[in-house]
């Protein structure tokens, strides 16, 4: 069927033009100017926006107003439509000839799912591609200028979800995460904040290891807290909800002072700094 | 002083209008379409651009005609400014009132020294903002369609960088780094990829575990190499140089075959993927 003359109605393109296709979206953690080129490009290709819960309305303000948008985040029962419902939307939506923005908060690859519903899109023949994110922890750490690596601080950073199925315990590698020299970041742990800081304390981290908590991040209701890992479930209260949580455990978080403005000095005494400005 | 009628002459700014800033971006892994629109417009603002040699041409060609370009990447005899200098370097070029874009491949806050650079220049007085960058993990993820993280593969993502100082071993948390439950991602690591697969080894991952070579990732130029940690040291010679290299090990990597395309029929035997197709 290669040869076949019909086939030349779309010279030199392996997908027929009126084939669906689907752009899974990585929307960035909510201040539209993180969104990337490309995922803004692929928005305003759509012919229909599919997006989630935690994508900004300042982002879902920039698809062109002729682009049908369909909110799989909560249904009129306020719980959230499910993934294998999602799965068949996306199928639905591409097999009927659409371009479908996938769209995503933070990067579809980190705790997106993106690599799931591709999955199923390209099992059903449709045509998937890709444009990452800015993840939460990025754009937090740019918004505080708390860094995720910094020599003499953080050798490296590691991002897990504090998430976890219902009724099943958080089944983590607690003791490789309580590693001094990384950067810790949790997606998704406030229901197990407790549980995350005693497991760390009780495998070797300090009372006084720093943890940056921040609500609603780079987004313009944004709350920021600055405490340390023996203290934070007595700060429970004082994290906002409804919102995206994202928790920074690490000596990083200590470059801020405890109003979480950054302190300059405090960066300035890392020897290896002092190394570097004065040889 | 603050009462000074002076300081009136730039109504409710905290910051004069003719005092220096600097911008630190992140300019992503290479891919233009993968800047975010933050650092497009700041690179759009500034006086003078001030880039690294990981930075590519293509995002190079989006700076306007009129903004100085310097170059810290290389000096003549190919050698790289040293950081001492390029602090120096970020500090007179905003105190003689620049508005100075510093851009960095990846993010600033990922292996790329942002916040040491942010400290320099706070400490000296001068105003400093981010814009995160699509870190190259992210951008090689989206490129190939190997997920960060993906249920019932990996639960997490860490990074680390496999560089290390002249004249120092490579002093990573082996035990903790071999971890079958997380993917690693190795920055700047082909000097030392030899030691990196045997201490992996070593420290209990299988002689199987799947690695993805990736060469000047998200450019035209891109190379992919998948292997597994036990072939990782004799497939040295197919990774070109020079170039930024990324290894991404761990079982996502088993969703691509052996040509570097995703296999869908992989990813949907995958146990938990089963589960949420067939409830």
């Amino acid at each position: 069927m290669l040869n076949d003359t019909d086939t030349q109605a779309v010279p030199g393109a392996d997908w027929g033009a009126d084939q669906g296709q689907v752009f899974l979206i990585g929307a960035g953690p909510g201040d539209p100017e993180l969104l990337t080129l490309k995922a803004l490009r692929m928005m305003k290709e759509a012919d229909v926006v599919v997006h989630d819960r935690l994508v900004s309305q300042d982002i879902l303000d920039l698809i062109p107003a002729h682009v049908r948008r369909i909110d799989v985040g909560k249904k009129p029962n306020h719980h959230p439509v499910p993934q294998i419902e999602i799965n068949a939307l996306l199928v639905r939506l591409a097999t009927g000839g659409a371009k479908v923005a996938r769209l995503k908060g933070g990067d579809p690859m980190v705790f997106g799912r993106g690599s799931e519903e591709a999955a199923v899109l390209r099992a059903a023949g449709i045509q998937v591609s890709f444009a990452p994110g800015i993840t939460a922890a990025q754009g937090i750490s740019a918004a505080t200028g708390v860094p995720l690596t910094h020599r003499g601080l953080a050798t490296g950073v590691r991002f897990v979800t504090g998430h976890c199925q219902a009724n099943r315990p958080l089944d983590l590698d607690w003791a490789g995460l309580a590693n001094p020299d990384t950067t810790l970041v949790v997606y998704m742990g406030q229901a197990n904040m407790q549980q995350i800081a005693g497991e760390l304390l009780a495998h070797g981290l300090p009372g006084d290891h720093p943890v940056l908590v921040v609500v609603n991040g780079t987004r313009p209701n944004e709350t920021r807290l600055v405490t340390h890992l023996a203290a934070l479930e007595t700060k429970r209260a004082q994290i906002p909800v409804p919102g995206p949580v994202l928790f920074i455990i690490g000596r990083v978080v200590s470059l801020l002072d405890s109003s979480g403005t950054l302190d300059a000095d405090a960066i300035l005494q890392a020897p290896e700094l002092q190394q570097v400005l004065h040889g």
